[in-house]
């Protein structure tokens, strides 16, 4: 147990319970979905996919790595497990319709935090008719929490990375910037001076209906954007050999938003705007005379060349986060 | 690192490697599979699932709980991943189409451990048609491989736990104690005595083929044997309110087959055959004018009450693996 960790709550401790108990306590917080055939509890679920396809991704929150026990809670930690993965899901322009979790931790994690990530699934989930159709349990030094999400695409085809042309309008729906801006107050021991950025950290929103939306809507390119608006830009301009020119102006707000908070921190809310991941937002293209779907707004321009430039000054290239220096 | 653990290789370790080198390393010793529509690299991937729906299952293999790198591979813990979810996926009748992986990993792990997953995974996946379609990377303190398998029931109903009737017969594909044997050959340091058995431990081979020709064949019932014939017979008794009588007779190959080992180690080549896991064989149930499939063999009936027995005599009920106790 590290440093950090809080005083488990009253209750039992996962080791204290068999693993049949502990998903007899699960499984009635989590929901079964609307496009599940065959539910939990046998060899493997089964799942609608009403056009012969699915989309499917993984995503992994490793305790220490990607969260703290002392500033999450099990439910922050289930729901950010859970937008990562549906936020990937509607990037593809896809519903989500279901997800399976497999769950490590150790034994002296409360039965209380596990119930917490549970219900923290299904808060994300349920109001989506997205089920949690299956998982798997085990004992570990840390917990970590491996999602995968499917969804279905109603017939669209999937709006990969590869489709902006020049031209293309570049658009975002979501926030910028929070995420980071609230990590950086947990980091520095300020979570009091902006409680909301703070939870943009631990319980980021994904505007998930947007990713099916700007399918319909024929945007060309789309990703969710989770390791900084630059670097995914980036990603979208490499897939696509173009260029992404944003326009400084059009994120001014977000950066007008952390400004408060990067000036008592002596952070650079410009960095955070534009470098700062894990708000899963959904940056993406659209052909110039598409009406935007909202919650979409102009952020750029798609032009003809290579890499991401902010109002037409070439940003140096971001590489991927790194998981595994330092 | 632990005592145990295996001087490491030449060559990097995964702290020296960028995530995307890394990720250029593995990606092209995966299988891109026959169903799958759109490959990694984008935010979801795409899989076919022909009959309107898929079948998913989720399974977690942490190191020193499920496997220790003194004794295995990368690519052993590579197949073992993939064939103990491939299994579940066989055993709701399905053909296993594509698989998705999150991997854990201490920075001081040798990069080519990594790839040996990789081929573990393609070994396992590539023959099958089975596209491994999307993963992700994390540090974490030890290896944990998370896999998420889909199938396809080619219109078929899935043949669920639930289904077994009085009257009916109880066959078997694959083998029994096996694992359990190996394992105990590992434990015991005398790994030299049975090397098939220690592979059966180390690399299981499921027969996979017979789930889906179990469903065609009329199956009332089936699982994956992960747990041990007594308590996944059980799984079966309980879910589809039977009783489940095993032939003591039928096994005795297998038991023979261990003799020697148990003798040498002080073990019970009954109990391993009984209580064993992880050999991933098939058990099902048909009705009793039914032709079996290869390899099914018959080992028992089902009748009226509850619980399993062994030639007629109850069996203790035997509770699930307890990953949390000790």
């Amino acid at each position: 147990m590290t440093a950090d960790t809080p005083v488990p709550s009253d209750g039992p401790l996962v080791a204290e319970l068999s693993e049949d108990a502990l998903l007899a306590r699960i499984f009635p917080l989590l929901p079964v979905g609307a496009d599940t055939h065959v539910p939990p509890g046998d060899d493997a679920a089964v799942v609608a996919a009403p056009d012969g396809r699915f989309v499917v991704t993984t995503d992994v929150l490793v305790e220490d790595r990607h969260f703290r026990r002392a500033w999450s809670s099990g439910e922050d930690v289930g729901r950010r497990a859970a937008v990562q993965n549906l936020a990937d899901v509607a990037a593809m322009g896809a519903r989500p319709t279901s997800l399976v979790v497999s769950l490590v931790m150790p034994g002296d994690l409360p039965v209380s935090w596990v119930e917490g990530l549970a219900r923290g699934l299904a808060a994300e989930c349920g109001p989506l008719g997205v089920g949690v159709v299956g998982g798997d349990l085990s004992g570990g030094p840390v917990v970590v929490v491996a999602v995968t999400a499917h969804g279905d695409l109603a017939g669209r085809a999937p709006v990969l990375r590869s489709g902006a042309r020049p031209g293309d309008l570049v658009a975002h729906a979501g926030v910028v910037g929070r995420s980071a801006a609230g990590l950086a107050l947990l980091e520095a021991g300020r979570a009091d001076l902006d409680r909301a950025l703070v939870d943009a950290h631990l319980r980021p929103v994904a505007p998930l209906a947007a990713g099916p939306l700007a399918a319909a809507a024929g945007a060309t390119a789309m990703l969710d954007v989770s390791d900084g608006l630059l670097r995914d830009a980036g990603r979208i301009a490499r897939a696509s050999g173009v260029r992404i020119d944003l326009d400084a102006a059009a994120l001014a707000a977000d950066r007008e938003r952390l400004g408060v908070v990067a000036g008592e921190l002596g952070g650079v809310a410009e960095r955070w705007v534009l470098d700062g991941g894990e708000d899963h937002g959904l940056l993406a293209t659209f052909p110039a005379d598409s009406p935007l779907p909202v919650p979409f707004r102009v952020v750029g321009r798609v032009g003809e060349g290579s890499g991401v430039s902010v109002d037409g000054v070439p940003a140096p290239a971001r590489s991927g986060w790194d998981h595994f220096a330092g």
